[in-house]
């Protein structure tokens, strides 16, 4: 593989550059062709590169004061902070200096930079925001997740496109499959939107992975590889996903003080609790991106630690390899034709 | 308290008569002045009510060989089983020979077919079906869950005033706070429909009980008693938090067979996981309605107990001494004057 060149908002995240740092030093363990253009605080950055020895002359460190916060409005972030370090490395990008962005910074920011600096890629009418997430059977892929309130059937379908490409590269599946995300799986449910995209998915190059549509129960079980939906729904889904999963592991952790028989009874299973825990690690399905953008954008959890961060990096890098915009551009295209 | 008359759809749920007759006993148990008209094939409910002595001289046993399937969909049940044990339960509630009617069978089924006997009640335009779900905190309400796939904005105010109504005589809450489901909590986010609901309900008389906008994880926090969103969006959200849950929960049980120490973890603890086990247990949730029709319609889950049905036919009692239909139809008045 030859070089590639990632630009890092490092003040992007709950603890900036202790883990972004961190995190692009990992990479680089597992990847010794990384080369990383580092934004933000120079020095704090600093102070933390100097912690890790294999990130001497593997990093350029670009200075600024400015940072977006996790409040800061996304119209705000566009108008007043032009020189943050997010706005900074996505310029980055744009000017090819280098070949993708990761930022664990505000989402909502960091979606209206990156589509008013890098611009929507040919024939995409709307960027989504996409991640994947543990299943039952395996991982899996839901967009849109926010970006986009309202959606036409047009949209849906490209999201599928951009989905599954995400999938494929990022994921390694060969064939994902794609489900539209609905009431119920009957063809007359739903809504106008969805029974239209569900029609021209199915007389379209898809219609062999496309599986119909699904339920909100059939993400968390894994039925498809790609669930479409608009990003109302697509951000509800998320995040009730993620929040019943917490609740339910915290009412299970409180459990185990809950007596001495049962604190001796943890301690027992604990080893098969940790298995558990790490396959379902939230840290190693981080590495969203913003679909459809041209150049490539890979968002982190701003929660994550420096092994979370680690696996974005380790995910822009497989977008970069596959060179991920121009199959979307070709299977857009592929589509109209 | 006064007599109950409850009308009973025997053959809706999974298990038939087994365990709606079982559930009609045990309510029976917990309140002496229960009385039901059962609806279904005589020959198998006679044989349930002959198990439980105390039924006797309870129930009035009404024949019919047509029932609604789970797979029948809602306009060919509404056009075709008009004898469907479904079909005359809801009738004698309209013709007043009883005062609530509860069935485990196909929600979609169930919604059309009272809407079309039962009617909307004065000023409701549109009916919506609701829950009650464990949280972090407490119970919570969520509605309209699939109902109508698209809303209004005077939709979700209506759903705000009839849930409210719901989390104050079902589940005894005194002042319920209202939440309305959204991608952000900011005012600007979202679509016109929510943010012109929002400013509706903070101009209404439910002002000092409405939060403003929950997102997705605040369904399982229970960040607020009543979340109010379109049928889409709710049936999206109950869906994925009912699947969640049982995804994390089996991944636990199985977690606890992976070797003999944690075997014997989860025996220690087995008392313990007893009681969280019980604490969400979905039996002691069940019972949702159909809100806003001219007749009050309780829905079971279809896979639960005779445990769960009994909870169904107490909310049903509950919400027949409340005289809910009347207090809806007040508070709508007042809210328009």
């Amino acid at each position: 593989m030859s070089k590639t060149v990632i630009s890092i908002d490092c003040m992007g995240g709950d603890y900036g550059p202790i883990v972004t740092v961190a995190g692009a030093s990992l990479a680089l363990k597992s990847d010794k062709d990384l080369e990383f253009l580092l934004f933000g605080d120079q020095a704090l950055i600093s102070q933390e590169v100097s912690k890790y020895p294999n990130l001497k002359d593997k990093v350029e460190i670009f200075h600024t004061d400015e940072r977006v916060t996790a409040d800061d409005k996304p119209a705000v972030a566009l108008r007043k902070k032009r020189k943050s370090s997010m706005a900074l490395a996505i310029q980055s990008v744009k000017e090819k200096r280098s070949q993708v962005v990761v930022s664990g910074g505000n989402t909502g920011a960091l979606m209206a930079i990156s589509t008013v600096l890098l611009r929507q890629l040919p024939g995409v009418d709307r960027p989504a925001i996409c991640t994947s997430i543990p299943t039952e059977r395996d991982t899996s892929v839901v967009l849109d997740l926010g970006a986009n309130a309202e959606c036409s059937a047009k949209n849906l379908v490209q999201f599928a496109i951009m989905g599954s490409l995400f999938a494929k590269y990022a994921l390694g599946k060969e064939n994902p499959t794609i489900g539209i995300l609905n009431i119920g799986e009957e063809v007359a449910k739903g809504n106008d939107t969805v029974r239209l995209a569900y029609t021209k998915l199915k007389e379209s190059k898809l219609a062999d992975n496309f599986h119909g549509f699904v339920e909100g129960n059939d993400i968390p079980l894994g039925t498809v590889d790609v669930v479409v939906t608009d990003g109302f729904s697509g951000n509800i889904a998320l995040k009730v996903l993620e929040g019943t999963a917490k609740f339910i592991s915290k009412r299970f952790a409180s459990t185990f003080k809950k007596s001495i028989r049962a604190l001796l009874g943890g301690l027992l299973a604990r080893s098969a609790l940790m298995k558990m825990k790490s396959d379902l690690d939230p840290r190693n399905y981080n590495g969203g991106m913003l679909l459809g953008l041209n150049g490539v954008t890979v968002k982190s959890h701003g929660g994550t630690d420096e092994v979370g961060f680690k696996h974005a990096i380790m995910v822009s890098k497989r977008l970069v390899d596959a060179n991920i915009n121009e199959k979307i551009s070709n299977d857009l295209q592929d589509f109209k034709s």
